[in-house]
This record gives C-alpha cells, structure tokens and sequence, in this order.
C-alpha cells in the first residue's frame, strides 16, 4: 500500500472552538484581589491585571479602569507530576497549586520596588479533571493574544530562587525593574540597564493605551 | 462579592468527545513498517506493535494477529521548544519529530537481543497547527487505555543516551531485558534482575492473551 500522509493527519475544527470557549470563560470569570479571598483548591490558569494610578505603570489605570482587559502576565498552575507522565489526575482538586501560585506571586509585588498590591488583581479559572489537559493550551492561548508585558518584554517574575550554586546567573529583568525579592540580589550575573528596560516599558504601554483607550 | 469557586471552574463536555474522537482516528489510521517506507513531516502520537511469534513476546502474534490491537508502547514527538513557551507552532509541519522518533525505536529493536525488527508495526497520528496541543493529551489517554508493556512493567525503551559523568545510573529494565544499545552497557548502577524481568513479562502476557484472544 503507498504511504499516505493525509491518512495520519488528525484534524479537529472543534478543538479551536473549544479553545475560544475556554478563552471566553475565562474573560468572563469574576475579578478578584490577591491573594484571593478565600483559600482554594484546584489547578489552572491565571491572569493578573494592574491598575496603577502612578509609577511606570500608570496609564494602565485608564487602559483597565472600566473593565479588566489587558492582563500584565499570564501564568498557569499545573497538577503536581504533569511535566512527566501525566496519569489519571484525580487528585488535581485536592491541590492548592492555583492558589499558591497566585498568593506567591502577591509577595513578589509587594517586595518589588515600585509596586502596591492594592494595584493588582486577578482572574482564574480552574481546570480539573479531563479539563485539567487544557491548561497548557490555554496559557498559550491567552498569553498569544494579550502579549502581557511581563510575559514579553520584562521576563522574570515567575521565576523562583534559582537555589545555591546557581546565583552565577542575571538578575531577571522584573527584578531589575522592581528590586526587592531577597533571593534576586544574589544574582551576580551582568544584568540589563534598568534605564532601557524602563524606557522600553514606557513605549510597550503608550502602545498598549492606544490600542485601548480611544481619546 | 463572596468569593465563589464554581464561578472558576471550567467544564467541557466536548472537549471529553474530542479526546475519544482523538483515539478513534488513531486507532483507525494505516499500519506501517518501522521506519515508515517514506520519510515524512510532523509531530504527533505514535504506537509500536509486536506481532512476535517466538521468544518472550510470542504470545502476541496471537493478541495482534487479526488486527493491531494491543500496543507494546506508546509515545509522543511534540514540537521542539513545546516544554517551554509553546508559542505560535507554526513550523511543526516542517519538523521530522515523529518520523525520527519512530526511525530511533527501530534502531533500538534491531539492536535489542531477542528482537526482530520485522515482528514490529506502528501505528502514528500527525497532530499540527492548533491540533498539536492535543499531543500530550492523546498519548496521556493511549496509555491510560493500553498500559503498554514497555510503558508500564518495563521501562526505558525510549531512554536516551544519558550522557558522559550521568553513568552512574543504573542500566533501564527494557535494556536489561534486551541487551545491545551501547550506551545502555555504560550505565554502571545497580539493575533489576533480568530473570525476575522476564518473568514479570510472561505473566503479564498471559493476562494479556486472557483478555483478547477468546479461545
């Protein structure tokens, strides 16, 4: 028999409906402060928003004052094991990985330099069971059309105390901007200017504004 | 507002369908030698079958025999760069993953005391385009559905060379059981018992045979 390709080619026009599905749930689940309210279980993604008054990012203000559209940086909290087998997920509710993520990422502002938690919020939107498989795919999706700021070009805040032996590295660029986490002044590595990545920021959201804000 | 969690939790049905409809295809996509007659593009989901008809896998010539129903081992090749950002994905189509991959498990086979390459087949399923963040997904399920022998009792198959100064590590259970790869002969560590191995293999064959041959 001669070798087909097309014959192995799997294609799901639903799956992309499904993806836009997840992307408008999200968009549509209830703002809240960091850390969240309550302690929760679950997996899933994330989004932070920032409306700064003041600072260097202030015209996010304007940009999400009548509704939360443009988030500064995405993330996703997956099951515990996921980057290796990824076997029947039951025990995903049971976890606070969501949750502990989002509240980790609340003491990264405060200690940041610049930056008033009070100014930030979050949504998220948990993903367990069969859905559990979507995280990945909504992270991507969300962070492909927002191009959050400290996604693209000031990289850093998710990152974790890189542990001893491996302070020889750059301090991040978030951490440049906004010093503070103890654990990032060990970095020792040759970092960028401070100046360029805050002129950088200045043009990401005078571009940002507008896109968003009309007059 | 009092904080609601079901107000975050994402359900889709659909996406359950998705997922089923996933290993419908690939159970329904053409068997093929190894390597594949023709080299061909993409990344995806691939299953190798034994239809053995002597030595320690002979039993399978009869689990196999009327159709390729039982896999030996299931596997991925994912888009390279996909364990970290996963973006755009555009180029998947123009990477040979999966071929190679599939072309490396033959290598393995042919290599593997007690095997014969041409008691081999597999089955693979091309996932690109938005398509290809199912791959993870699909192989999760396949191997949850098939429990393969080499992805369960005996494990390392699709281990790589591990590298000068990471020798230490003991030989993998599939090289123990089936000698040749070179690098396999390097790894100096404690290993399990091939005997025990090989017996752990019949039994799990038996129940094999028990549950797919009637008769």
């Amino acid at each position: 028999m001669k070798f087909d390709r097309n014959k192995h080619v799997f294609h799901s026009p639903d799956f992309e409906e499904i993806i836009k599905d997840t992307i408008r749930f999200f968009n549509g689940t209830p703002i809240q402060i960091i850390p969240a309210s309550e302690r929760f279980q679950g997996t899933g993604v994330y989004a932070i928003y920032c409306t700064a008054k003041i600072g260097v990012y202030k015209d996010f203000h304007d940009i999400n004052r009548t509704s939360y559209d443009v988030p500064i940086y995405v993330g996703k909290a997956v099951p515990a094991g996921w980057r290796q087998a990824r076997s029947a997920n039951t025990e995903n509710s049971e976890s606070y990985e969501l949750n502990n993520r989002i509240r980790e990422h609340g003491r990264s502002i405060e200690q940041g330099a610049g930056l008033k938690l009070n100014d930030y919020r979050c949504r998220f939107m948990i993903l367990e069971g069969a859905e559990s498989d979507l995280i990945g795919t909504a992270e991507a999706a969300l962070i492909r059309s927002y191009k959050p700021l400290w996604n693209s070009l000031i990289d850093g805040f998710g990152n974790h105390d890189p542990g001893s032996g491996r302070y020889e590295q750059a301090m991040s660029d978030w951490d440049v901007c906004h010093p503070g986490r103890l654990w990032a002044k060990k970095c020792k590595g040759k970092h960028n200017s401070k100046k360029e990545l805050l002129k950088g920021i200045g043009v990401f959201i005078s571009r940002l504004k507008g896109e968003h804000c009309n007059g």
